[in-house]
Parts: C-alpha cells; structure tokens; sequence
C-alpha cells in the first residue's frame, strides 16, 4: 500500500510543495519545529530507511535536497538550514531541513509551530521561488 | 588557521578514528548521544557550512557518510543509524551519525554518555572492522 508521503508527491493527498523534479519532491512540514521546515522524499521507491535507498537514489536525493536547502535559505530569514534523518514516524525514507536560527531549533522535542493554511502557502510559495 | 577537526584529521590531535579515505575522515564524537556516535567530516576543506561545499565534495561526503552509517549499523545494536548535521558549535563541516533505538536518542538536549577511553577504542575498532 502507498506510504502517506507516496500519496503525497501523486497529489492525492493535498501538500504545501516547495520543489519537485522527477524523481523527488520536498513539501512543507505540517508540525514544523520553525517556519520553513520542509520533508525532501524520493517518489519512486518507498525504502523505509535511507541507507537502504540504491546508491543512485540516494545521490539524487542528496543533490536534490541541497538545492531545496540552498532555495530555504534565500527565502527564509535564518542562519542555517539544518539536516535531520531519524524517519521512524512515517515509513517512507524522508530528510528534514530546518531553518535554524540557534541548534536548539532542531530540538525534534520543541513544540511545533502553530500556521494557518495562508502561512503555509506563503513559505511556499517563497521556497518554490527561489528553487 | 586549522580548525580542531582538521588538526584531528591530520593526526595532530588523537581521535577515536573510525574510517578514513583520501578526502574524508570518521571519528568517534566524544560527548556522544549514543555509543558509536560518529563525526564525518572532509579533509580538505574547511567550509563551515555543508550547503557551502562544491558539489563534487559535497557528493563525495554524503556518499563517504553512508559508508560509515552502514558499518555503524553492522557493528553497534541499533535500530537505524540517526543523521543530524547542525553545525553552530565547531566551524568546519560535519555530519553526526547517531545509532538510534529511538527517535528520542537523537534530542542533542540529552545528557551525553560517559565513556572510558577503553570504551571509545573497542567502539571505533569494531566500526572500523566494518568499514
């Protein structure tokens, strides 16, 4: 059965998408820890754990999420864009970026950020523009 | 002037290595969140931010890391090695490998094991004999 993050990148469940090409999509964290946050996912192989990703998967999807990264920075005021794999929640390899202003921004056990759907399509739209 | 990282690469400062190749070096973190927590770094540069690096350096550590976290994974009783690049505290690139039981173990918050050097050199040898 697809992964909800498969559903995700197919549009059939509805995302804040920040960038996609054809092989991997990256849409805004809903429980973000700052504003920005986004998920960086590979569409086309659900591997639960990213070491387990085939090596040419696994290079695009560094390369892609450095460009996602790189497109964060520009378009979110922050000192940094922080990375995180743990990927024990949803069963579908995905990368945390955070925009960090301090390292205690990463702390997975803040409590999250509270947006309305208009903050949302906002920092998207701002990511999207600068991918 | 050489940051401690690179100073720890080039031998000029002892470390728990635990894997090494021509343009990158692993070590063992010594205030580590888990048992066989691992620093991943480059060698030749001292970037202080990781979407700062050329793209083929860049390729090469992401690619060097996942070497690392599956030798990890082989040699230390986990449920998945945790990836977390933050990056505040020392001014040259790195990459954390955490060995996780729980998404919990990689809260940077946590008080950090307590490990005698005895401990540090049996965990970066069995590492070692992995990679």
């Amino acid at each position: 059965m697809a992964t909800i993050f498969t559903k995700i990148a197919n549009g059939e469940i509805p995302s804040y998408k920040v960038a996609e090409d054809e092989n991997f999509f990256a849409f805004l964290d809903i429980n973000p820890l700052t504003e920005g946050h986004t998920l960086v996912i590979p569409k086309h192989t659900e591997a639960d754990y990213i070491f387990d990703l085939d090596d040419q998967t696994y290079a695009g999807l560094c390369a892609f999420a450095a460009k996602v990264a790189k497109a964060i920075k520009k378009a979110i005021p922050c000192k940094r864009v922080g990375v995180a794999v743990l990927g024990m929640e949803v069963p579908h390899t995905h990368i945390h970026l955070v925009p960090l202003q301090s390292e205690k921004d990463m702390l997975f056990s803040n409590p999250k950020k509270k947006l309305t759907p208009e903050q949302f399509a906002s920092i998207a739209a701002r990511i999207a523009s600068e991918f």
